[in-house]
C-alpha cells in the first residue's frame, strides 16, 4: 500500500493544526526560587514604590543643605541610623550618622559621603564640602511606581528578573506550563542499555532522544516506554499515556513493512499515515487517541530526530512560551548535491566561513548527527548548490 | 578606613587565582536520562560497531545482486525477516522478504526496495529493476566502529549527543561536577518574602537573584541563608556552609558602614577588603573559610548582580565545562559618560543597530536591570563616547 504524499509544508500546516490546543498553552505557578528559565505567562507588575522609602545611597551623614552651604561647617552627630532602622527626626543644626540604604530621616535632604567629613572630638563632625538638596537621597518610587510594569509576559525569567521580582516581594509567578510528553519507542530489535545485544538487536535511541529532544524544548517527560511490535502492547501503552500527557511522540512502526504496530494500529482509527517529501523523515502519522495529539515518528534515529525537529519543535517551543527556533542564512563552504522533488535536511557544522554538509544521506548515521550544530534545509526543487551559495540552516 | 584600592583586572586575576581549584572542576557519573545539558568530563569511544551488524535500510526483499541482473526476475519467497530477528541464510534461487533493520540473510548482498516489486502469484515476486551489490545494504560500522570517537569531551550534551551515546548502550556518563554554591545575603534591613514589610525594611532581592545566577551558571545550590548584622549570626551561618559548599557568595557587609558584618568578620581572620575601581559594585572583600573560597560582594542589587557577571561567573562557568560568556563589540546608539578612572557597567538593550544604554546608574535601580539584556563594558580611561563608537558588551 502507498501512503499518500504531502510536502513538508503541508504535513508542518497539518501537525500545527492537530497541536493548536498545545500550542494556546496553560499558566502554572511557581515559587521564584523555582522560576529560573520559565516564561512568564501574565505581565508582573509592582505592588510597591521601589525603593519603598526615602533611604541614603551612601555611607556618611544625613544633613540639611542648608546649613552646610558654608562647609566646612562642624556640627553635632545627633545619632546613628542604620539599614533596617525605623523612622527618625534629624534635630535642627545636627547631623546624623547614616548608613547605605537607611531610610533619610525626616528634616533631613541630603547625604554628606563620610570621605568628605572628618571626626571633630567626641560627638561632632566636620563637613568639608557642601552638597545640594537631594545628593545622594534614593526617592521612594525612583526605581519603580506601584502599579509600573516590572517584568513582561513572555520574559524568560533570567537571574535578573528574579532581582526584579524578589525585590518587590514577589513569593511565586504566573509561567507558561510545561507541556506534559509521552515518548513511546516501538520495534522488537530494541533492547534497553544494560542488556545484552542478542543478534539483530539493537540499543533504544530514539526513546532517550526524543525524551531529551523535548525536554531541551520546554516539556515535562511524563511517560517513556518502550513497544514491541505487538497491536496490544501498543494500545495499552498508549492508553496509560494519553492519561497523563497532552502529547505523545513515538517512533517506528509508520513505514512499509509487514509489522508497521503504529500503523496499523492507529490508521483504523483514523490515524493519517503519508509520505512527506523529505529526507530523512518520509513516512509521517498523525492520529488523535483518548483526545490527545499523537505524532508518529520513523524509527530510525536520525529519521526521528530530524521528524522532531521539523514537526514537534516549533509547537512545543510555543506551547512552553521559549523563542522560536533560530533560523539563518549562510553559505556553503562545499557544493551539495540534493535529490529533486525532497527537502532535504542534511547535517553539517557551522563556524565563521558558514556550514560544512557533513558527507552520508544515511538516516542510520548517529555519530554524524552528534558531530553537527546545524540543519542545512535544502528546498524540494534544489538539486545542487556550489560553494558559496547562500542555505538556511537551523540551529540544533 | 580606607580600603586598598585595585583595577577590575587585578580583582579579577585575584579571584581567579583563589577559585582555581574549583575551575579545575570535578567529575561526576550520571545516568543518561540526567545528563542533557550537561558537560562531558571525558570523550566517550564506541564500545561496539555502528550498526553492530549488516541490516537492510529498506522494507524490501533481501537478494543476490547477480541472481537478478536481468530483472525483471520472478524468484520464490524463502520467507520474512523482521527487525529485531537474529541470522537467516537466504537459499540460492530465492529472495527473503526484509524489513527496514533487519539483519541481512548470510548468502544476500543487496535489498530491493518493495516499491520496486510486484507480487507473482502465491510465494512468489517478481524483482523489477536490478540493483548492485550492496545496494541498501548498512555495513556493520559504516556508521561508528569500535575504538572511534562518539562524542568529544567538553561537549555540552544535547539530544542528538544522548541518541548516539544511547544506541552504543550508554547507560551513565561522566560529565563535569556542578559546583556547589553557598549564597548567604546580609543585612537587618532585610526581609523574606511573604513578611509585612516594616519601615525602613525591604525584601531580601540578592539571595534569590545571586542563586539564580549561579544555577543558570552550572551551578548547584546548596545553601541560600539570610543573615541579619550580628557577626555570631554570620559565623556560624558561614560555618554550615562550607561545610556542603565549593564556594561561598555573600551580599552586603562590605562597605565604609559602622556595621559591616561581612567584612568585619573576615578580615581578622585574613580576608581581603578592597575598593575596586568600577560602577557599580567598588566594594569587594574575598577571603578563604575552613578551606572554601568566600567572595563578598555589595548588597546594592544592581551591584551584587554585577559583581557575580563580572568576578564570579566566568570561574563558575569553566568550574562546570559551559562555553565562556559571549561577548561582542557594537556600536553605540547614542553617546554615554563615565567616570574617569572606573570601569562602567552599564545596562542595556541590544538590538540590529546597535546596543543601547539606559540613564541613571543607580546600583539600586532593579528594574533597569530586569529590562537590560547586556552589561556596556566602558573602560576606566573612557569618559565619553559618541553614537556610532564601539563598545564591549556582555550578554546577560
Amino acid at each position: 500500500m502507498t501512503s499518500a504524499r504531502r510536502s513538508v509544508e503541508e504535513h508542518e500546516r497539518h501537525v500545527a493544526s492537530l497541536l493548536h490546543t498545545l500550542r494556546a498553552g496553560s499558566t502554572a505557578q511557581v515559587s521564584l526560587s523555582h522560576a529560573l528559565h520559565r516564561t512568564l505567562a501574565e505581565t508582573v507588575v509592582s505592588p510597591l514604590d521601589l525603593p519603598s522609602f526615602r533611604n541614603s545611597q551612601m555611607d556618611g551623614y544625613a544633613v540639611r543643605a542648608t546649613e552646610i552651604a558654608d562647609a566646612p561647617v562642624t556640627l553635632p552627630v545627633q545619632g546613628v541610623v542604620a539599614a533596617g532602622d525605623g523612622e527618625t527626626r534629624l534635630e535642627p543644626g545636627h547631623v546624623l550618622k547614616i548608613m547605605t540604604g537607611a531610610p533619610i530621616p525626616e528634616g533631613a535632604d541630603a547625604v554628606v559621603p563620610v570621605e568628605h567629613t572628618r571626626e571633630a572630638g567626641p560627638g561632632r563632625v566636620t563637613v568639608e564640602q557642601g552638597v545640594f538638596a537631594g545628593t545622594y537621597v534614593r526617592e521612594a518610587g525612583s526605581d519603580v511606581r506601584a502599579g509600573d510594569m516590572l517584568v513582561p509576559a513572555g520574559t524568560v525569567l533570567g537571574a535578573r528578573h528574579i532581582a526584579a521580582l524578589a525585590a518587590v516581594g514577589a513569593i511565586s509567578v504566573p509561567v507558561r506550563a510545561r507541556p506534559r510528553v509521552a515518548v513511546i519507542s516501538t520495534g522488537s530489535e530494541l533492547v534497553p542499555a544494560g542488556d545484552a545485544l542478542a543478534p539483530g538487536k539493537i540499543f533504544n535511541s530514539n526513546g532517550p532522544a526524543l525524551a531529551a529532544s523535548a525536554q531541551a524544548n520546554g516539556a515535562d517527560i511524563v511517560v517513556i516506554d518502550h513497544c514491541h511490535d505487538d497491536p496490544d502492547e501498543f494500545v495499552t501503552m498508549l492508553g496509560h499515556a494519553v492519561e497523563v500527557a497532552d502529547v505523545v511522540f513515538t517512533s517506528g512502526g509508520v513505514s512499509q513493512g509487514d509489522f508497521e504496530v503504529v500503523k496499523d494500529t492507529l490508521q483504523p482509527l483514523g490515524g493519517e499515515f503519508v509520505s512527506v517529501a523529505m529526507q530523512p523523515g518520509g513516512p509521517q502519522g498523525t492520529a488523535v487517541y483518548g483526545g490527545v495529539p499523537i505524532l508518529t515518528f520513523p524509527g530510525n534515529p536520525v529519521s526521528a530526530l530530524v521528524s522532531f525537529e521539523v514537526f514537534a519543535r516549533p509547537s512545543l517551543r510555543e506551547a512552553a512560551g521559549l523563542p522560536p527556533v533560530t533560523r539563518k542564512t549562510v553559505p556553503l563552504t562545499t557544493g551539495v548535491t540534493s535529490v529533486a522533488g525532497k527537502r532535504q535536511f542534511l547535517r553539517g557544522r557551522l563556524d565563521e566561513n558558514g556550514v560544512t554538509p557533513f558527507h552520508g544521506h544515511g538516516s542510520h548515521l548517529v555519530a554524524g548527527l552528534a558531530a553537527a550544530d546545524v540543519l542545512l534545509d535544502i528546498p524540494a526543487d534544489t538539486t545542487s548548490l556550489e560553494a558559496g551559495e547562500l542555505v538556511k540552516v537551523v540551529t540544533l
